[in-house]
């Protein structure tokens, strides 16, 4: 914190990462990377036992190839979690998305329970098959995406950055236009994730439309483009 | 679209991907991973010319080290957009996040200007050196974060993974407590990026408590866990 900044009275931050904690680190990065999308992630342990963790380092990156990116991180003692170890095994996860009527179950499953313990039955919810990966994922969902391993890399003791290849798409009816493949918010109701304790719901919501090069230029009239100093 | 669903009385969606259209597979795939975080990265080329993008294919993935990653599309003719060629050239970008207030010059600087023009200054935004890196950060950003590359992963013709390092945290005075740490939302009014040209403040929030096992075993009272069937 070294800058003084007369707006608004107060100070304005100026923090170097790399002298910081780790734990401040986080802080500041969930705090300001907002609002973050939510997967609700399902994988099958060597026993047949169902694990279901969120995570809300996670995005997608690609639709050719379709592509999502899980951040994963390993137990305080460097061994990998459940979710890890099972897509390390068998290179199959799915990404449940979740809604505002998951949000409590969703929480839930984030308790670290015992390997031995389901979190899905702790929490009230069922499986459906999937069609590519024997995965189940979760009935209750209002989406989940069949995901196979592409690619998992290991930042230090602590992350996996796990890239996903995603082979197929199951939806509650009324989310997706059967004609347009669009999706309907109201129908969907996404919850996105904050820092702490916090979650949103994205009821409010703002339209800019994107124009291209020869709309804007037609917005501008004559006035010539403007350049660097 | 092959699944009856009695629910609601629709036709549930269950699409496989591989045989889809892949403007299709984004339209899913940007409709149904939201809300997601928004990316307004800048750039410097090789002329000392500002390049400013927004991206939302962006998120946090660790804190140790800590990385975000970037979603990069190639131009229609394969050829790398600004941000790539200047990121892969100089091996540093700031991603400048996005508040209610910079939403709308943001969506102007996702026009796909030719090179020679400065998106900033047609955006009517300013800019403000960084620390440790060259290329200089929005000055109406809420908060922007200085990076350097750490990886860069090519998926085929279109699409490179920018795994970044987080070097250095810049916000705005009020945004980030400078005892705790913690994020005022209040303060900072992010955005989040939906489907199509939907976007969506992040007002409507409530919370949920994450319990540890102690805390969990302590609810339940004697009751056994769930196991699997």
């Amino acid at each position: 914190m070294t800058d003084r900044n007369d707006e608004g009275g107060g100070v304005a931050a100026d923090i170097g990462f790399d002298a910081l904690d780790p734990a401040l680190r986080y802080k500041l990065l969930v705090g300001v990377v907002v609002p973050r999308p939510i997967a609700f992630v399902t994988t099958l342990g060597a026993d047949g036992q169902v694990n279901a963790a969120p995570f809300s380092f996670f995005n997608v990156f690609s639709e050719e190839p379709p592509l999502v990116v899980l951040g994963l991180q390993s137990k305080p003692d460097n061994s990998p979690k459940d979710t890890t170890a099972n897509i390390r095994r068998s290179g199959e996860f799915v990404v449940n998305l979740v809604d505002e009527d998951l949000a409590e179950a969703m929480n839930l499953c984030a308790v670290d329970f015992p390997p031995e313990v389901s979190e899905l039955a702790e929490a009230g919810l069922t499986t459906a098959p999937c069609t590519d990966i024997a995965v189940p994922r979760i009935a209750e969902a209002p989406v989940s995406l069949e995901c196979r391993q592409e690619m998992m890399i290991a930042f230090g003791p602590h992350r996996d950055l796990l890239i996903g290849q995603v082979v197929r798409l199951h939806a509650r009816a009324g989310i997706i236009d059967p004609v347009s493949y669009r999706t309907n918010m109201q129908a969907y109701r996404p919850v996105g994730r904050l820092a702490g304790s916090q979650y949103s719901r994205q009821s409010d919501v703002f339209s800019m439309v994107r124009e291209n090069l020869d709309e804007w230029q037609a917005r501008q009239g004559a006035r010539p483009p403007a350049r660097s100093p």
